[in-house]
């Protein structure tokens, strides 16, 4: 299975970054291979001042040896070893009518003495940050996940939609870091599906991706804007700063346990601003989306 | 005690946004008094988009009640009432060749059943964050610190000025997030010294901020810049914000315990880059920055 998903997650960062090149028409992904000292490593895709995105990574890895002590904890294991792989992109437009995307596709397993796999699991999902809010982007986002998830099982999307919404939650800021979508973890075997059903649903996640979000950034990129929706954007980028650093465990758990710093903090945006106390004209667009991110929504 | 150190930061808050005032020449502070629904408040003064401070805080607080459960675990006590004050500011200039300034003075108080304190003490500190290096507006930051110290202790300078550079520590960038200063907490009464003293120490080094950094602010504050050293400054106020969300125990505590949010991320800079993997020209002044920063350095 590692390596049947590893080969899949090398073809879809492959599928996703030509077509993300292809929407900007000027940039191209920088490659940067890295490798992690305690065994394995990973390769980045960095896109920087294009025409469609101002910053964006789509990086996979593939990392193993003795699980380290934090995780120990986390999983109620004692010293093990343990492979893991995943994609993790986020793609930040330039133009504040584009939403900003995050997707994350990861197998994990962990090994007794002998190297035999005690335990598996798959993990991921996708979430959509816009700055000015088109209900019909959100639907389509929505619908498309929904999609994916319908042709395995239709208690998946009600259940990773909801979950999405608990994990993005920028709880110091009563507010959604975005308009979600799907989240799920800790996909395991059971009775009623084995492994290789989880690949393949959360291959179809994947495979669904540029779906979910091209069609959104062609029909946005050539808006009109000016400088007053590319502040705002800024503002609300500094919420994105906010949730990665204080709240997302996979961007703490890398940052405590030496990864590659640069390839865990792609993520943050290109030019972000704090402004203090910072509140929207009432009745406003920016205001809409305030309210909009103050309670998740059921989009569909 | 406690009456006696909040009317002093009351004072010095005063006193340090006037003379902020005096300084930019331009912009003048914003306050906003706020209370917390669990007993006290506090007073934010906030300064933006001056003529020479781009954006800066300086805030007191006064707040009591039930000791949160968090910090009842931090303190290895039960169900305590507790009183705390204390006065927080971050200066964020204009100009790349401003550094930025962090102090904070604070007090606390713990009580049993019957209204007896049971334990007090105070912490504090001050740091610079310089983004263009002059060596002698370091010597003069940490002469000026020493001096202050001295008065009381000359054990007291080595010791707080290493652990300045022990907690502002960027750790997952290895580098510190300034030249430092000073850092102390947990300053109790011993045979030693008496709460008075402690106070007169607190107070002394808190009266001598003004002079540790406005003559800094004097000299640099018309040299010239251009776009390239508003983006290193952009940059490096990355890792400012990096350190204060992922690692300063102020700020997280403030967010996971529902304090005012806009009080405490008033420390955010206004305007803020993340460049993937960028490293300055070797030999280049921004390059010699890190240079120092990569290791605690004696400035005197």
């Amino acid at each position: 299975m590692k390596d049947q998903f590893f080969t899949y997650i090398q073809n879809l960062q492959d599928q996703i970054t030509s077509k993300l090149e292809e929407v900007d028409g000027s940039a191209k992904f920088r490659e940067d291979n890295w490798q992690r000292p305690e065994g394995g490593g990973g390769r980045t895709r960095v896109i920087e001042n294009g025409n469609v995105f101002e910053k964006g990574g789509v990086n996979i890895s593939a990392v193993h040896g003795k699980l380290p002590e934090s995780m120990q904890k986390m999983f109620g294991v004692g010293e093990v070893d343990f492979f893991a792989c995943g994609l993790s992109l986020v793609i930040h437009p330039k133009s504040p009518m584009v939403p900003t995307v995050h997707a994350n596709w990861r197998y994990f397993e962990m090994y007794d003495e002998s190297g035999n796999v005690i335990d598996s699991w798959f993990g991921g999902g996708q979430d959509l940050t816009p700055y000015y809010l088109f209900d019909e982007d959100a639907v389509h986002f929505h619908k498309t996940s929904k999609t994916a998830c319908d042709k395995h099982d239709p208690e998946f999307y009600p259940k990773y939609k909801k979950q999405c919404d608990s994990y993005f939650w920028n709880a110091h800021r009563h507010e959604a870091r975005g308009i979600g979508g799907l989240f799920f973890d800790y996909l395991k075997a059971t009775e009623k599906r084995s492994m290789q059903d989880w690949f393949d649903f959360v291959t179809e996640v994947g495979n669904n991706f540029l779906e979910s979000y091209v069609p959104i950034v062609e029909k946005r990129k050539d808006l009109p804007y000016d400088e007053s929706h590319r502040n705002w954007q800024e503002i609300r980028r500094g919420r994105y700063v906010e949730f990665n650093l204080v709240h997302d465990k996979g961007t703490l758990f890398g940052l405590k346990t030496n990864g590659r710093i640069e390839s865990i903090l792609m993520s943050l945006p290109p030019h972000v601003q704090w402004v203090y106390d910072h509140h929207p004209e009432p009745g406003s667009p920016e205001s809409e989306l305030l309210e909009v991110l103050s309670k998740p929504k059921d989009w569909l």
